[in-house]
């Protein structure tokens, strides 16, 4: 079976709907391409969940600041639409900027609470133009599975939230973090890096990890935790944007109340020009540094 | 073929598919209930142009603001479903408020620009509440055509709006507005009227026929053809929220630019306690006062 490329919605929308009128199932990975092993993990993960998968690559305009990176962001189209079909994607869907913003669109999905803190404090809109695009991407899709990535945890709440509030017929499926071997989150952002940029991003893993022993080790005061995390990325040399230690759900502020079972620390940093996030849900996640690195 | 009540999303939803499925078409008309002709048009409208109808029936939270009517507001299911079937309907969504809005719900979707002025100046979010529920209903209705009325002028092309940008299979249709035979506009909320009311409330329509008349004479001064309008209003005793001319298409204020081709004249004026509204589209509609009034 080949591989399908769309540019027109009406079209994708279509080759969805066939999909499931002769009986089989689809999965979703909407991506902005650029694409690493990362996203072929989410690829092969909605295959073993559905019978067709498409992934969306669009750079969406309107989840970047004015000061951010949407100019320079890697586009590899090419490249990408080979490692969806290696790993396992029968459609592509790449389309154009005023196909999913038609002329004089003025409508945002937002949603708020989960939106206020973490990524949304230092990125003002984001979320707003996350939850637009890929309410769009659904409303194409339709009845599916669509698989995202931990690492955007903040991404994965905000989705769920609205997919269940909008009564989108979608299943959402959460995938672990995927990381280089020695620890590095993957992110399509680590081709920004050099390569003494490349061994200072370390400092987040090690962060996430030290924090993540100490936890293992009995320490439930948040700002304690906090502040193991905030050392070694000093350690290193990072500014972090943020770290904080939240509810794992609703994503507010631990305060100083210990941590009961479970919580998500979550970092932001920059590393040189390039911002990098990461995250850990103490309680419930392995350790986020691998065993040999 | 009897008529089908839905109160769960899920089967709602179902229903719509295997409408589709059975290559039949669908029609959608949502509604807050409290059903009247102008409503009964909407559906046989509905129903000239796909196989099967669908009407809503949910008097929507979200689209109310704290000192509106929400609690007053007329509800009659039976009756309701009687209109429906009468009509030609064959299925009727009327959901609960949680069924709608889950249990920590936190999104909303809203149009900038549309909705900046006439009614969204007075009712401030009501706009984002409609484009909420009404995404809802268009996502579990599916590809559909929906029919709404004229007289809600801005949240017809409000609706438009954020159909396009959010890319649902729908395609919109509106309904010129139905008037009792002295031209008062239909609206549940006539229900609210006492007699004197009833009487003052046709200032209104004589407002906009008052316009209408003077810019067949030729009036084409924006200011002028609404102190027209006003001086009507005002002579029956009610008090203008807004008389405003404005672009057809965009709604933008004509300001003092003279009238070309068409323009929407807008009114929203209390009558007691009950706020009513009204439009013309100057250089397109017929005289808004019936013949024989």
């Amino acid at each position: 079976m080949g591989l399908q490329l769309f540019t027109n919605a009406t079209e994708f929308r279509l080759a969805c709907e066939q999909v499931r009128c002769a009986g089989n199932t689809l999965g979703l990975v909407p991506t902005m391409g650029a694409l690493h092993s990362g996203h072929a993990a989410l690829i092969r993960t909605a295959a073993t969940r559905s019978t067709h998968v498409a992934v969306s690559i669009f750079v969406n305009p309107t989840q970047f600041g004015p000061n951010e990176d949407f100019n320079r962001y890697p586009r590899t189209l090419e490249k990408d639409t080979e490692c969806c079909e290696a790993a396992g994607a029968v459609m592509v869907f790449a389309p154009s900027a005023l196909e999913m913003y038609p002329a004089g669109e003025s409508t945002r999905v937002s949603v708020s609470g989960l939106t206020a803190g973490l990524c949304g404090t230092s990125r003002p809109g984001h979320f707003d133009g996350v939850a637009t695009i890929v309410t769009k991407f659904f409303v194409l899709a339709g009845a599916c599975t669509a698989v995202f990535g931990k690492k955007d945890y903040q991404q994965l709440k905000v989705i769920e939230r609205f997919a269940k509030d909008l009564l989108l017929p979608v299943r959402i499926v959460g995938h672990p973090i995927v990381r280089e071997p020695d620890g590095l989150a993957l992110s399509s952002r680590n081709a920004y890096l050099s390569a003494q940029e490349r061994a200072q991003a370390l400092g987040i893993v090690r962060g996430l990890s030290s924090a993540f022993c100490a936890f293992k080790a009995g320490l439930r005061q948040p700002i304690a935790l906090v502040e193991t995390a905030v050392a070694e990325l000093n350690r290193h040399g990072l500014v972090p944007q943020y770290v904080s230690l939240v509810d794992a759900d609703t994503l507010e502020p631990m305060g100083d109340r210990p941590v009961t079972d479970r919580a998500l620390l979550a970092v932001a940093a920059l590393c040189g020009r390039t911002r990098l996030i990461d995250n850990v849900v103490l309680g419930e996640d392995p350790d986020p540094l691998p065993a040999n690195a």
